[in-house]
């Protein structure tokens, strides 16, 4: 099994989550979370006065923006389906489009049933 | 070592602390996470007037539920009693009762001693 | 890749994120969590009447402490850097430093450009 963490908009988030339940992913988790990437300037996102005030921090420096973060474990050989579907939903082509990670996860269990591996996870 | 990661009802949080730190897991990370499994509709936990006006959107579609997400590294050892732990306190046999997953861990170190791997957790 | 988890004190990370963007990692994730390790009590962090307020509840046991939780995806070879920069900044002898985990990582994609593997966190 595997743990796709995605990193996203949080206005990507409702079609995120709508694409991977049609997919046949409704179970995730998802959390707020403080991001950045390599990106040293945010453009075409918000206006100058909003990342004056909003982005950058006493100094001058990078401020983290707002970001979400989501989670599911799937099985193997849908990884790259999900991997597949969370980038065609949040590619904007522009900067901070966000990142996909693939962990490997050793074991499941559903606590209700206590079944474990792919039957808990399916 | 292993990442064990519970996800779980709130109002379980207490019940679960306790039972790992008498079992000696005292250290452990806690968050709270938007979650969902395959449920599709929630019964016996809340109303229907809650649950329609908390679970449901205005598209009447299902809404993510507040739960925890504990997260604790351990010897290989001992991932299995923690396992087995978590998964009898969150046990009700209703819908929603949470996952476990567990992810290999290569590495822990502590900052303050710089003691790493099993001495970091233990 | 690697991912490298750290927890560390909320007072330690601009001083963390700073060392870190200094050495070329810019990219991470954020998040406040509820934590402890294995200490029975909070000594030279905070004055025994916040300490009695703050950290025990009602029934006089341990509560969580806030920390800051700290996540970035670096490539195999940068894996030991990270973490000695994450500790060098973070260590004060005290308890509750913190600790540092390190986790395998397969894949990693950046969702605007399609790249994967280390192109997508360079």
């Amino acid at each position: 099994m595997k743990e796709i963490i995605a990193i996203i908009r949080p206005n990507k988030m409702t079609d995120t989550k709508e694409v991977l339940n049609a997919l046949g992913f409704p179970a995730m988790t998802a959390n707020r979370v403080m991001g950045r990437g390599k990106q040293k300037a945010i453009i075409g996102e918000v206006s100058f006065e909003i990342q004056k005030k909003e982005l950058l921090n006493e100094e001058g420096t990078m401020r983290y923006i707002p970001k979400r973060l989501l989670s599911l474990i799937v099985d193997d050989e849908d990884a790259s389906l999900v991997v597949e579907a969370i980038m065609r939903v949040n590619q904007t082509g522009n900067r901070g489009d966000g990142k996909i990670f693939v962990l490997p996860v050793e074991e499941a269990v559903r606590v209700r049933t206590k079944e474990n591996g792919i039957e808990a996870i399916s």
